[in-house]
Protein backbone atom coordinates (compact mmCIF):
# COMPACT_ATOMS: atom_id res chain seq x y z
CA UNK A 1 0.00 0.00 0.00
CA UNK A 2 1.52 3.63 -0.81
CA UNK A 3 1.29 6.15 1.30
CA UNK A 4 -1.05 8.25 -0.61
CA UNK A 5 -2.96 5.43 -0.23
CA UNK A 6 -3.15 5.47 3.56
CA UNK A 7 -3.10 9.91 3.57
CA UNK A 8 -6.46 9.14 1.14
CA UNK A 9 -8.45 7.45 3.47
CA UNK A 10 -6.53 8.70 7.03
CA UNK A 11 -8.73 11.84 7.50
CA UNK A 12 -12.55 10.08 7.07
CA UNK A 13 -13.23 6.23 7.17
CA UNK A 14 -15.82 6.96 4.79
CA UNK A 15 -13.97 9.66 2.63
CA UNK A 16 -14.63 8.90 -1.43
CA UNK A 17 -10.92 8.94 -2.19
CA UNK A 18 -11.31 9.36 -5.57
CA UNK A 19 -13.02 12.69 -4.94
CA UNK A 20 -9.68 13.83 -3.20
CA UNK A 21 -7.12 12.44 -6.03
CA UNK A 22 -9.03 12.27 -9.32
CA UNK A 23 -5.46 11.55 -10.50
CA UNK A 24 -4.12 9.29 -8.30
CA UNK A 25 -3.73 5.34 -7.79
CA UNK A 26 -6.94 5.49 -5.22
CA UNK A 27 -8.94 7.05 -7.43
CA UNK A 28 -7.97 4.47 -9.74
CA UNK A 29 -8.27 1.62 -7.48
CA UNK A 30 -11.57 3.23 -6.76
CA UNK A 31 -12.50 3.08 -10.37
CA UNK A 32 -11.48 -0.23 -10.91
CA UNK A 33 -13.46 -1.75 -8.41
CA UNK A 34 -16.31 -0.13 -9.02
CA UNK A 35 -16.25 -1.14 -12.64
CA UNK A 36 -15.66 -4.62 -11.69
CA UNK A 37 -18.72 -4.14 -9.42
CA UNK A 38 -20.75 -3.17 -12.05
CA UNK A 39 -19.31 -6.11 -14.50
CA UNK A 40 -20.40 -8.65 -11.69
CA UNK A 41 -23.63 -6.55 -11.52
CA UNK A 42 -24.49 -7.42 -15.20
CA UNK A 43 -23.43 -10.96 -15.50
CA UNK A 44 -23.75 -12.18 -12.32
CA UNK A 45 -26.48 -10.23 -10.54
CA UNK A 46 -26.80 -8.96 -7.11
CA UNK A 47 -27.12 -11.85 -4.86
CA UNK A 48 -24.17 -14.01 -6.35
CA UNK A 49 -21.89 -10.96 -6.19
CA UNK A 50 -19.08 -11.32 -3.55
CA UNK A 51 -16.42 -8.70 -2.70
CA UNK A 52 -14.12 -11.67 -3.30
CA UNK A 53 -14.50 -11.34 -7.09
CA UNK A 54 -14.96 -8.10 -7.38
CA UNK A 55 -11.51 -7.98 -5.92
CA UNK A 56 -10.33 -10.43 -8.02
CA UNK A 57 -12.01 -8.50 -11.55
CA UNK A 58 -10.17 -5.75 -10.36
CA UNK A 59 -6.79 -7.02 -9.41
CA UNK A 60 -6.94 -5.59 -5.82
CA UNK A 61 -6.75 -7.85 -2.74
CA UNK A 62 -10.54 -7.55 -1.03
CA UNK A 63 -9.45 -5.72 2.43
CA UNK A 64 -8.96 -3.25 -0.25
CA UNK A 65 -12.27 -3.16 -1.17
CA UNK A 66 -13.32 -3.96 2.65
CA UNK A 67 -11.57 -0.55 4.10
CA UNK A 68 -13.25 1.79 1.38
CA UNK A 69 -17.18 0.49 1.53
CA UNK A 70 -18.61 -0.78 4.55
CA UNK A 71 -21.02 -3.11 2.81
CA UNK A 72 -21.56 -4.83 0.42
CA UNK A 73 -25.26 -2.82 -0.58
CA UNK A 74 -23.00 0.59 -0.20
CA UNK A 75 -20.53 -0.36 -2.69
CA UNK A 76 -23.17 -1.76 -4.83
CA UNK A 77 -25.10 1.80 -4.57
CA UNK A 78 -21.60 3.58 -5.80
CA UNK A 79 -21.24 1.57 -8.82
CA UNK A 80 -25.10 2.09 -9.59
CA UNK A 81 -24.20 5.77 -8.84
CA UNK A 82 -21.08 5.41 -11.06
CA UNK A 83 -22.95 3.41 -14.07
CA UNK A 84 -25.75 6.10 -14.31
CA UNK A 85 -23.64 9.13 -14.25
CA UNK A 86 -21.68 7.08 -17.63
CA UNK A 87 -24.81 5.73 -19.14
CA UNK A 88 -27.46 8.23 -18.73
CA UNK A 89 -25.84 11.48 -18.92
CA UNK A 90 -27.85 14.87 -18.41
CA UNK A 91 -28.40 15.69 -22.06
CA UNK A 92 -28.97 19.54 -23.59
CA UNK A 93 -30.09 19.18 -26.54
CA UNK A 94 -31.75 22.88 -26.83
CA UNK A 95 -35.24 21.61 -26.07
CA UNK A 96 -37.26 20.13 -23.72
CA UNK A 97 -38.86 17.27 -26.30
CA UNK A 98 -35.22 16.58 -27.32
CA UNK A 99 -33.80 16.44 -23.87
CA UNK A 100 -36.78 13.76 -22.47
CA UNK A 101 -36.02 11.97 -26.15
CA UNK A 102 -32.32 11.34 -25.14
CA UNK A 103 -32.82 11.31 -21.52
CA UNK A 104 -35.26 8.71 -22.18
CA UNK A 105 -33.41 6.29 -24.84
CA UNK A 106 -30.55 6.12 -22.48
CA UNK A 107 -32.51 4.96 -19.65
CA UNK A 108 -33.46 1.94 -22.21
CA UNK A 109 -30.12 1.55 -23.57
CA UNK A 110 -28.71 1.56 -19.91
CA UNK A 111 -31.78 -0.79 -17.90
CA UNK A 112 -32.91 -2.70 -21.52
CA UNK A 113 -29.78 -4.83 -22.02
CA UNK A 114 -29.29 -8.27 -20.99
CA UNK A 115 -26.65 -7.20 -18.38
CA UNK A 116 -28.36 -3.81 -17.22
CA UNK A 117 -31.72 -6.09 -17.19
CA UNK A 118 -29.99 -8.73 -15.02
CA UNK A 119 -28.30 -5.86 -13.10
CA UNK A 120 -31.40 -3.33 -12.49
CA UNK A 121 -33.83 -6.18 -11.67
CA UNK A 122 -31.58 -8.13 -9.42
CA UNK A 123 -31.10 -5.12 -6.87
CA UNK A 124 -34.65 -4.21 -6.85
CA UNK A 125 -35.53 -8.11 -5.78
CA UNK A 126 -32.40 -7.64 -3.40
CA UNK A 127 -33.95 -4.68 -2.11
CA UNK A 128 -37.11 -6.09 -0.96
CA UNK A 129 -34.88 -8.02 1.82
CA UNK A 130 -32.52 -5.55 2.88
CA UNK A 131 -33.22 -2.46 4.58
CA UNK A 132 -29.90 -1.17 4.11
CA UNK A 133 -29.58 -2.02 0.15
CA UNK A 134 -33.44 0.13 -0.28
CA UNK A 135 -31.95 3.00 2.01
CA UNK A 136 -29.17 3.23 -0.76
CA UNK A 137 -31.26 2.74 -3.74
CA UNK A 138 -33.35 5.83 -2.29
CA UNK A 139 -30.73 8.07 -2.01
CA UNK A 140 -29.68 7.11 -5.23
CA UNK A 141 -33.06 7.63 -6.84
CA UNK A 142 -32.94 11.29 -4.57
CA UNK A 143 -29.92 12.40 -6.61
CA UNK A 144 -30.80 11.03 -9.84
CA UNK A 145 -34.55 12.86 -9.99
CA UNK A 146 -32.46 15.98 -8.58
CA UNK A 147 -29.85 15.92 -11.12
CA UNK A 148 -32.39 15.68 -13.72
CA UNK A 149 -34.01 19.16 -12.54
CA UNK A 150 -31.73 21.19 -15.04
CA UNK A 151 -33.81 19.56 -17.98
CA UNK A 152 -36.49 21.09 -17.00
CA UNK A 153 -35.11 24.56 -15.65
CA UNK A 154 -33.42 24.67 -18.61
CA UNK A 155 -37.27 24.40 -20.64
CA UNK A 156 -38.33 26.78 -18.32
CA UNK A 157 -35.45 29.29 -18.47
CA UNK A 158 -36.05 28.63 -22.37
CA UNK A 159 -39.75 29.31 -22.01
CA UNK A 160 -41.08 26.23 -22.57
CA UNK A 161 -42.76 25.12 -19.70
CA UNK A 162 -44.53 27.44 -16.94
CA UNK A 163 -42.29 28.40 -13.98
CA UNK A 164 -43.43 26.01 -11.09
CA UNK A 165 -43.63 23.24 -13.36
CA UNK A 166 -43.24 20.03 -11.16
CA UNK A 167 -39.26 18.48 -12.26
CA UNK A 168 -39.48 15.71 -10.44
CA UNK A 169 -43.12 14.67 -12.37
CA UNK A 170 -41.74 15.59 -15.86
CA UNK A 171 -38.40 12.98 -15.17
CA UNK A 172 -40.57 10.18 -13.19
CA UNK A 173 -43.22 10.38 -15.84
CA UNK A 174 -40.67 9.67 -18.99
CA UNK A 175 -38.86 7.00 -16.40
CA UNK A 176 -41.42 5.02 -14.29
CA UNK A 177 -42.79 3.85 -18.02
CA UNK A 178 -39.77 1.95 -19.05
CA UNK A 179 -39.49 0.69 -15.57
CA UNK A 180 -42.46 -0.76 -15.80
CA UNK A 181 -42.33 -2.57 -18.92
CA UNK A 182 -38.85 -4.09 -17.16
CA UNK A 183 -40.37 -4.90 -13.79
CA UNK A 184 -43.82 -5.76 -14.36
CA UNK A 185 -45.59 -6.04 -18.10
CA UNK A 186 -42.32 -7.50 -20.03
CA UNK A 187 -43.07 -5.48 -23.03
CA UNK A 188 -40.25 -4.48 -25.43
CA UNK A 189 -37.75 -1.53 -24.34
CA UNK A 190 -36.67 0.17 -27.43
CA UNK A 191 -35.50 3.66 -28.45
CA UNK A 192 -39.06 3.88 -30.19
CA UNK A 193 -40.92 3.45 -26.91
CA UNK A 194 -38.67 6.33 -25.21
CA UNK A 195 -39.56 8.77 -27.78
CA UNK A 196 -43.25 7.92 -27.54
CA UNK A 197 -43.22 8.19 -23.80
CA UNK A 198 -41.02 11.56 -24.30
CA UNK A 199 -43.52 12.60 -26.59
CA UNK A 200 -46.40 12.79 -24.38
CA UNK A 201 -45.07 13.94 -21.29
CA UNK A 202 -43.06 16.89 -23.58
CA UNK A 203 -46.90 18.11 -24.54
CA UNK A 204 -48.45 17.27 -21.26
CA UNK A 205 -45.59 19.48 -19.23
CA UNK A 206 -46.17 22.05 -22.38
CA UNK A 207 -49.49 22.78 -21.59
CA UNK A 208 -49.83 23.05 -18.13
CA UNK B 1 -66.24 -33.06 -1.72
CA UNK B 2 -69.80 -32.69 -3.39
CA UNK B 3 -70.73 -34.59 -6.80
CA UNK B 4 -70.98 -30.53 -7.70
CA UNK B 5 -67.47 -30.37 -6.82
CA UNK B 6 -66.11 -33.24 -9.26
CA UNK B 7 -68.37 -32.18 -12.35
CA UNK B 8 -66.97 -28.86 -11.60
CA UNK B 9 -63.81 -29.82 -12.71
CA UNK B 10 -63.83 -32.79 -14.56
CA UNK B 11 -64.59 -31.19 -17.51
CA UNK B 12 -61.13 -29.93 -18.30
CA UNK B 13 -58.67 -29.81 -15.38
CA UNK B 14 -57.24 -26.51 -15.57
CA UNK B 15 -61.08 -24.75 -16.09
CA UNK B 16 -61.92 -21.88 -13.68
CA UNK B 17 -64.34 -23.05 -11.60
CA UNK B 18 -65.77 -19.72 -10.91
CA UNK B 19 -66.40 -19.11 -14.47
CA UNK B 20 -68.69 -21.95 -15.19
CA UNK B 21 -71.21 -21.93 -11.54
CA UNK B 22 -70.99 -18.41 -10.40
CA UNK B 23 -73.14 -19.82 -7.33
CA UNK B 24 -71.98 -22.72 -6.41
CA UNK B 25 -70.13 -24.35 -3.90
CA UNK B 26 -66.94 -24.62 -6.34
CA UNK B 27 -67.07 -21.10 -6.98
CA UNK B 28 -67.26 -20.52 -3.08
CA UNK B 29 -64.30 -22.32 -3.01
CA UNK B 30 -62.32 -20.88 -5.10
CA UNK B 31 -63.26 -16.85 -3.92
CA UNK B 32 -62.15 -18.52 -0.66
CA UNK B 33 -58.84 -19.66 -1.23
CA UNK B 34 -58.13 -16.75 -3.59
CA UNK B 35 -58.94 -14.19 -0.76
CA UNK B 36 -56.74 -16.35 1.55
CA UNK B 37 -53.78 -16.14 -1.17
CA UNK B 38 -54.45 -12.30 -1.22
CA UNK B 39 -54.48 -11.68 2.71
CA UNK B 40 -50.95 -14.01 3.04
CA UNK B 41 -49.66 -12.05 0.75
CA UNK B 42 -50.59 -9.12 2.11
CA UNK B 43 -48.77 -10.31 5.31
CA UNK B 44 -46.32 -12.83 4.86
CA UNK B 45 -45.60 -11.89 1.06
CA UNK B 46 -44.67 -13.93 -1.35
CA UNK B 47 -41.70 -16.19 -0.25
CA UNK B 48 -43.13 -17.32 2.68
CA UNK B 49 -46.92 -18.37 1.56
CA UNK B 50 -47.24 -21.87 1.27
CA UNK B 51 -50.46 -23.45 -0.25
CA UNK B 52 -50.67 -25.23 3.53
CA UNK B 53 -51.28 -21.92 5.02
CA UNK B 54 -53.72 -20.78 2.18
CA UNK B 55 -55.66 -24.09 3.03
CA UNK B 56 -55.80 -23.15 6.62
CA UNK B 57 -56.74 -19.86 6.16
CA UNK B 58 -59.45 -20.70 3.42
CA UNK B 59 -60.90 -23.56 5.65
CA UNK B 60 -60.22 -26.34 3.08
CA UNK B 61 -57.87 -28.95 2.36
CA UNK B 62 -54.58 -28.31 0.67
CA UNK B 63 -55.58 -30.97 -1.68
CA UNK B 64 -58.38 -28.76 -2.82
CA UNK B 65 -55.98 -26.47 -3.61
CA UNK B 66 -53.49 -28.54 -5.43
CA UNK B 67 -56.24 -29.51 -7.49
CA UNK B 68 -57.29 -26.29 -8.91
CA UNK B 69 -53.77 -24.80 -8.87
CA UNK B 70 -50.94 -26.79 -10.39
CA UNK B 71 -48.57 -24.37 -8.76
CA UNK B 72 -48.03 -20.96 -6.11
CA UNK B 73 -47.21 -18.89 -9.04
CA UNK B 74 -50.51 -20.16 -10.45
CA UNK B 75 -52.68 -19.86 -7.60
CA UNK B 76 -50.96 -16.42 -6.81
CA UNK B 77 -51.21 -14.97 -10.42
CA UNK B 78 -55.02 -15.61 -9.95
CA UNK B 79 -54.88 -13.96 -6.81
CA UNK B 80 -53.29 -10.72 -8.04
CA UNK B 81 -56.11 -11.06 -10.66
CA UNK B 82 -58.87 -11.04 -8.37
CA UNK B 83 -57.49 -8.53 -6.57
CA UNK B 84 -56.70 -6.01 -9.37
CA UNK B 85 -60.51 -6.72 -10.49
CA UNK B 86 -61.63 -5.54 -7.46
CA UNK B 87 -59.53 -3.14 -6.13
CA UNK B 88 -58.86 -1.14 -9.44
CA UNK B 89 -62.17 -1.61 -11.35
CA UNK B 90 -62.16 0.19 -14.73
CA UNK B 91 -63.87 4.17 -14.00
CA UNK B 92 -66.52 5.46 -16.18
CA UNK B 93 -66.41 9.12 -14.87
CA UNK B 94 -67.56 10.94 -18.27
CA UNK B 95 -64.08 12.40 -19.13
CA UNK B 96 -60.50 11.37 -19.79
CA UNK B 97 -59.43 13.03 -16.69
CA UNK B 98 -61.31 11.56 -14.52
CA UNK B 99 -60.91 8.23 -15.45
CA UNK B 100 -57.04 8.80 -14.68
CA UNK B 101 -57.65 10.13 -11.90
CA UNK B 102 -59.47 7.44 -10.38
CA UNK B 103 -57.09 4.81 -12.20
CA UNK B 104 -54.03 6.55 -10.51
CA UNK B 105 -55.96 6.52 -7.12
CA UNK B 106 -56.99 3.35 -7.23
CA UNK B 107 -53.47 2.22 -8.12
CA UNK B 108 -52.13 4.14 -5.27
CA UNK B 109 -54.79 2.64 -2.81
CA UNK B 110 -54.06 -1.15 -4.26
CA UNK B 111 -50.07 -1.13 -4.24
CA UNK B 112 -49.28 2.18 -1.73
CA UNK B 113 -50.92 0.67 1.56
CA UNK B 114 -48.14 -1.45 4.04
CA UNK B 115 -50.36 -4.71 2.39
CA UNK B 116 -50.25 -3.87 -0.60
CA UNK B 117 -46.88 -2.92 -0.61
CA UNK B 118 -45.27 -5.99 0.94
CA UNK B 119 -47.69 -8.08 -1.72
CA UNK B 120 -46.45 -6.27 -5.07
CA UNK B 121 -42.90 -5.63 -3.55
CA UNK B 122 -42.36 -9.84 -2.87
CA UNK B 123 -44.32 -10.83 -6.15
CA UNK B 124 -41.74 -8.43 -8.20
CA UNK B 125 -38.62 -9.83 -6.32
CA UNK B 126 -39.51 -13.46 -6.81
CA UNK B 127 -40.26 -13.04 -10.55
CA UNK B 128 -36.61 -12.15 -10.63
CA UNK B 129 -35.82 -15.71 -9.81
CA UNK B 130 -38.61 -17.99 -11.33
CA UNK B 131 -39.58 -17.57 -14.81
CA UNK B 132 -42.83 -19.48 -14.35
CA UNK B 133 -43.64 -16.26 -12.32
CA UNK B 134 -42.73 -13.73 -14.49
CA UNK B 135 -44.42 -15.13 -17.39
CA UNK B 136 -47.65 -15.68 -14.92
CA UNK B 137 -46.87 -11.69 -14.54
CA UNK B 138 -46.71 -10.96 -17.76
CA UNK B 139 -49.91 -12.20 -18.51
CA UNK B 140 -51.86 -10.95 -15.74
CA UNK B 141 -50.28 -7.18 -17.30
CA UNK B 142 -51.22 -7.72 -21.00
CA UNK B 143 -54.85 -8.54 -20.03
CA UNK B 144 -54.79 -5.38 -17.64
CA UNK B 145 -53.30 -2.99 -20.03
CA UNK B 146 -55.82 -4.45 -22.89
CA UNK B 147 -58.85 -4.15 -19.92
CA UNK B 148 -57.71 -0.55 -19.47
CA UNK B 149 -58.06 0.44 -23.03
CA UNK B 150 -61.68 0.96 -22.38
CA UNK B 151 -60.59 4.01 -20.76
CA UNK B 152 -59.17 5.52 -23.90
CA UNK B 153 -61.25 4.41 -26.20
CA UNK B 154 -64.54 5.78 -24.66
CA UNK B 155 -62.14 9.09 -24.55
CA UNK B 156 -61.71 8.81 -28.37
CA UNK B 157 -65.64 8.28 -28.75
CA UNK B 158 -66.12 11.35 -26.62
CA UNK B 159 -64.12 13.57 -28.97
CA UNK B 160 -61.38 13.98 -25.80
CA UNK B 161 -59.14 12.03 -27.89
CA UNK B 162 -57.21 11.59 -31.23
CA UNK B 163 -58.35 7.88 -33.15
CA UNK B 164 -55.05 5.61 -32.93
CA UNK B 165 -54.32 7.01 -29.84
CA UNK B 166 -51.87 4.13 -28.33
CA UNK B 167 -54.18 3.07 -25.42
CA UNK B 168 -51.26 1.10 -23.90
CA UNK B 169 -48.83 4.48 -23.39
CA UNK B 170 -51.27 6.29 -22.08
CA UNK B 171 -52.32 3.70 -19.21
CA UNK B 172 -48.65 2.97 -18.57
CA UNK B 173 -47.53 6.51 -18.34
CA UNK B 174 -49.91 6.42 -15.68
CA UNK B 175 -49.50 3.85 -13.68
CA UNK B 176 -45.78 3.79 -14.44
CA UNK B 177 -44.24 6.55 -12.21
CA UNK B 178 -46.59 5.23 -9.46
CA UNK B 179 -44.39 1.91 -9.66
CA UNK B 180 -41.04 3.89 -9.96
CA UNK B 181 -42.10 5.12 -6.48
CA UNK B 182 -43.04 1.80 -5.14
CA UNK B 183 -40.29 0.04 -6.27
CA UNK B 184 -37.35 2.27 -6.66
CA UNK B 185 -37.87 5.87 -5.42
CA UNK B 186 -39.52 5.45 -2.28
CA UNK B 187 -41.02 8.11 -2.24
CA UNK B 188 -44.75 9.05 -1.61
CA UNK B 189 -47.61 7.29 -3.00
CA UNK B 190 -50.67 9.79 -2.50
CA UNK B 191 -54.03 10.84 -4.29
CA UNK B 192 -51.87 13.93 -4.79
CA UNK B 193 -49.41 12.33 -6.82
CA UNK B 194 -51.74 10.25 -8.69
CA UNK B 195 -53.84 13.72 -9.59
CA UNK B 196 -50.90 15.12 -11.18
CA UNK B 197 -49.47 12.26 -12.94
CA UNK B 198 -53.11 12.10 -14.10
CA UNK B 199 -53.54 15.46 -14.98
CA UNK B 200 -49.89 15.75 -17.45
CA UNK B 201 -50.65 12.78 -19.05
CA UNK B 202 -54.19 14.04 -19.97
CA UNK B 203 -53.23 16.69 -20.85
CA UNK B 204 -50.26 15.50 -23.19
CA UNK B 205 -52.14 12.83 -24.65
CA UNK B 206 -55.49 15.35 -25.65
CA UNK B 207 -52.91 17.67 -27.66
CA UNK B 208 -51.34 15.12 -29.51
Amino acid sequence: MSQHEVDGIASNGRVRVGEQRPGGRAARVRSDVLAATATLLNTVGYEQLSIEDVADEAGVHKTTVYRRWSSKAELVADAVRRNAEQAVPMPDTGSLLGDLQVLGRNVVANIGSEGGSLRSRSIVAASTGSDELMAELHSFWAERLATSEVIVDRAIERGELPDGTDANLVIEAVVGPIWLRLLLTGEPIDADFADRIADLVAAGATVR
